[in-house]
């Protein structure tokens, strides 16, 4: 697959456009199988990896909807493109630092992706903009029953699927949802969100899943248990407690603008201003003014740029991305200066688009 | 004279048309004089005082150039209108907060302005951008002199001119310039200057003379002797010194885009981002901003904005000329977003003059 075109694009995920899609950036599912006639990835060596990985890609480059598919072999990638695509999303950090035989397919929106020899034979991922479980639920589960019309999944009758790590035993499932909660951040009562959702075995993460950090008010929520119920009572599990969260966001973000209305639109504006100004800038401030952006567009207090810019501009600013985009390795130093141009010129195109 | 009409100009002094006034703001020359047939101001009734402006007035608006300037009664302004005076540098704050007769008459490019019953009877000052003391020295003799024509000044053989404080005796000079030292303000190198002009008796004020702090690192230098040295020595002083201070911005200033270009870049352009996006600011944010931006505009690293410009800002953006903007009296809360409104506007205006 030709990388480098990517770079031009972004996933159908980022446009905004799925229900709630103003504090639901986006919502995920994936599935993990293995193939029931091969011992686990960390058990095989490389000509079994090797073995597993061409079956399966195989098997997926010939699904109904392949036509839409590229195949990547991850292990034949610099480690700058497979950081790329952990940034892009379409891989798992741990999937980008393994090694052996190992590929993705991804399909042309990117909205499915499916991961030979991760952490299990096959992930697969769908990825939809909003909160779109149902949808989400709806593709991958076809795409997962095309596939076992073909393969023999490790299935044990008592436990299910069975996994490499036994956190995913069971339905092999994992449902999540990218929030973005300024107001409850700046307020503190995030806290109080996380402490209710853990003791409902809900699981907390930042932007990029297990042991990363959230920033600029971007939060992961999942599943923790995958073991004893069924798909459909995870998946509502999570469509139960969402709109929640997403009612008390907004609930707080009025409140701000009703109490804090002045500081509120000064520190958004403010952090606009700066994005479009800076000469030097790091990851993490970045994350935190596209934020104060994003709230600002959702509350009307900015009204020349849109919700797909920002979001995409959140991924685009990444250091993979960024070296992709300035076609060369850069340090960190050379990187937050080419991040506040690669911002400056990106949001004076779109705002000249939006006016 | 209709100060409403004043809201919509600026002196001729903040034209940045003067001598080095990239780092020299404006000089400025002052002259303390007293009438010989009556007690100093502060020994003067009601209607001496009254008496002492009546002449003055009529003295001061017979002048050859009086044909260009406007006499107003001090004493009968609002304490806003009095406020605006003492901004715009064309009275002192003591003349805003004396009582009885008094008044100012304004040339009309500012440039010259004559106070009546200040400390003393009369206060005679001549502003010029950049650095022209010897420009207003011949300005300030010649009225001096048209006006010793027709009234009898205090003056003792031995001591010379006599004024109500004894600081002032002699010549009853003042000599100052306004220098923009950001680049000595950054480096702290600011405080050996300040040491040295201390030895050699010139005195470092703030933005409003005696008393004033320092803001956006703007900083007036002035003679502090004025008996026993002619005019023209206290000026000679001044004028040897102050290239030695520009030439060390200078060379800081230079040192610093060598050594920290891209740290320099970034704050100079982030000040002016959210000076065009800010929601509420203070004055002091407002006046260090605008010193970024003004050194930035000398580095020709911003390039669509002129000295003029943020000259002009310096005082537009300051209490009593904001209310007077708004025609209204505001707190500091909606001062600060009055503002902040106001630099957006009259910035968004300027760069599309300059593009």
């Amino acid at each position: 697959m030709d990388l480098d075109a990517l770079i031009q694009t972004s996933g159908s995920w980022l446009k905004g456009t799925g229900p709630d899609a103003d504090i639901v950036v986006s919502s995920r599912i994936r599935l993990a199988r293995n193939l029931a006639r091969f011992p686990f990835v960390s058990r095989a060596d490389d000509e079994l990896r090797s073995q597993i990985e061409s079956l399966l890609r195989q098997r997926v480059m010939e699904l109904p909807s392949a036509n839409r598919f590229q195949y990547v072999n991850v292990d034949q990638l610099e480690q700058l493109d497979r950081q790329f695509l952990v940034e892009r999303q379409l891989i798992s950090r741990e999937h980008a630092d393994s090694h052996g035989s190992r590929g993705v397919a991804i399909s042309d929106e990117e909205h499915v992706s499916l991961m030979t020899n991760e952490e299990d034979h096959l992930r697969i991922q769908v990825l939809q903009s909003g909160l779109s479980l149902e949808n989400c639920w709806e593709l991958i589960s076809r795409i997962d029953g095309q596939l076992e019309e073909e393969l023999t999944f490790c299935f044990d009758q008592r436990l299910g699927y069975l996994t490499a790590c036994p956190t995913n035993v069971g339905t092999g499932i994992r449902v999540s949802v990218m929030l973005h909660l300024p107001a409850l951040v700046l307020t503190k009562e995030v806290q109080k969100v996380f402490t209710a959702l853990q003791k409902i075995n809900l699981a907390v993460r930042g932007l990029y899943g297990e042991g990363s950090q959230a920033m600029g008010d971007f939060y992961q929520i999942s599943n923790q248990i995958t073991l004893g119920k069924s798909e459909q009572q995870i998946i509502d599990n999570l469509k139960d407690v969402v709109p929640n969260i997403i009612k008390y966001e907004r609930k707080v973000r009025d409140e701000l603008v009703h109490k804090r209305r002045h500081e509120l639109h000064d520190e958004i504006s403010r952090a606009y201003g700066i994005l479009q100004t800076a000469q030097t800038i790091s990851s993490e401030e970045t994350m935190q003014r596209l934020s104060s952006v994003r709230m600002g567009i959702n509350l009307e207090l900015i009204d020349d740029l849109g919700i797909p810019a920002v979001n995409e501009l959140l991924i685009h600013t990444q250091p993979a991305h960024l070296q992709k985009h300035c076609n060369s390795e850069l340090e960190v130093r050379e990187r937050n200066q080419a991040r506040a141009a690669f911002l400056r010129q990106r949001l004076a195109q779109r705002r000249g688009e939006n006016n």
